[in-house]
């Protein structure tokens, strides 16, 4: 995970997506069905939060989200997302 | 019910869905007509809710759900089903 | 009314339907028109209530309710709907 | 206007329309042209009003609302409309 | 202006139409362009507000309004219109 | 800027829209693409605000706003557009 | 980057956009995908806020954007973009 230099406004989350095929350590497969699937990613920087809402995750969280969460981003060679918190499903 | 290494963020819940068509310990048969159906399943893991929501499902909870409610989710070789509590109807 | 062992979420009211063209004791018909008819049940379970909203029909009260209102569920053989208050548009 | 044994929920209100062509004593007609018209009826039940917002119509008054507001329903044979109070445009 | 007997509900307006092509004293000519076009008509009947939000415009007023703005309504052989406050552009 | 005698209601602003393609004084100029354009206008008259909001723009201000904003005026032969302060993108 | 005499209103921000395809001194490249993608401009004014929401972003920051967020505004020769600033993404 490389450093990152930027800053997200609000409550977006930069996030480095991993390969979505993948059995990773923790055993998660993402099933390759009709419905939407959610994704598995890696937070590198974080908003600092609203009026009405603080942040929640962490850099270095692995995370899940929606399948079409979120912008692309490249930084540096480097693919990501930025998206909402509320976007983001659960940590894992 | 397999313990899992999951964290729903916000007012999300994780529920393993149970067999649509079977008959359960307290009868519920889940009727195959042309309007929508409610699903049934047990809850795994709940979110800390929001600032204006508390939780009311918890881990362990059978619950009813739209057939259309949450994202799916494999994890170590089990189908989840990660939804709003707004989605879940009622525990039975 | 069988006792049911259902607990609804939120402002949630399982109601179990009375024939719709019958005429009944209080003498209501549900008109045979083309315009959105309300239908008549009794109420079986509900809700604790949300934390904007108490609830206000009670266990036992017979309730019209629009005609595609709530979510169907069959329950110890007993067709039921779940919906939320909001969709009972009166107690009779 | 016959006594109807009917709890309307909340905000609703219970109002037994008049023929829309009539001319009333107060001497409103109900023009015939292609724009929406309101319609003119008798109101015979009010609900207790929601947290947010006292009721305004009480029994008896005479009411104009538009003409695809609320609900029908046959009570004791009588056609009524049942309508949230903000349906209703006017007391005349 | 006639006379009228009718009391419009929260924040509703009944306004007199003027004629739309015609110059007023104070001068104002609604013109003839493809764009929606504001009306002017006199104030005859004014509601009593909401709890949000107190009435601006007065009996007498005459007020600008868009051109598909509130209801018809006939009321002694005059036509009137039925509208939101909020439908108001201005007093002129 | 003629002296006008009109009122907007709330959050509204009468604009004297000046000609779209003028390099003005301030060097702006209205590019021509196609992408929605603002279009600049002169500020005549300021409604007296809501509850919510008070108002920022003054009489005499230019201003910027989006193409499509506001209502068609024709008044004492001027053509004038009445918006929402909202439709207002900034003061030039 | 030029003075520019705007005020942008409420939480508005005005942009002027960089080359899309270059590599900055950041590093950042712009991807070249189907999805939507971010782009960058440098911060030359920003409005007061509003009283909902106090501004982040300040003049000469870097920031990046929906690629069709904000209104095109040509001034003193000079393309720039006039958007929210819940429209901005993150600040690089």
């Amino acid at each position: 995970m490389a450093n990152v230099n930027i800053k997200p406004l609000a409550d977006r989350v930069l996030v480095e997506p991993m390969a979505a095929e993948t059995t990773t350590a923790s055993g998660i497969i993402i099933p390759d069905t009709a419905k939407e699937k959610p994704q598995k990613g890696k937070v590198v920087a974080v908003g600092p939060g609203t009026k009405d809402e603080d942040m929640t995750v962490k850099v270095g969280d692995s995370v899940l989200y929606g399948k079409y969460s979120g912008t692309d981003l490249k930084l540096d060679g480097v693919d990501y997302l930025i998206m909402r918190e509320s976007d983001i499903l659960a940590i894992v």
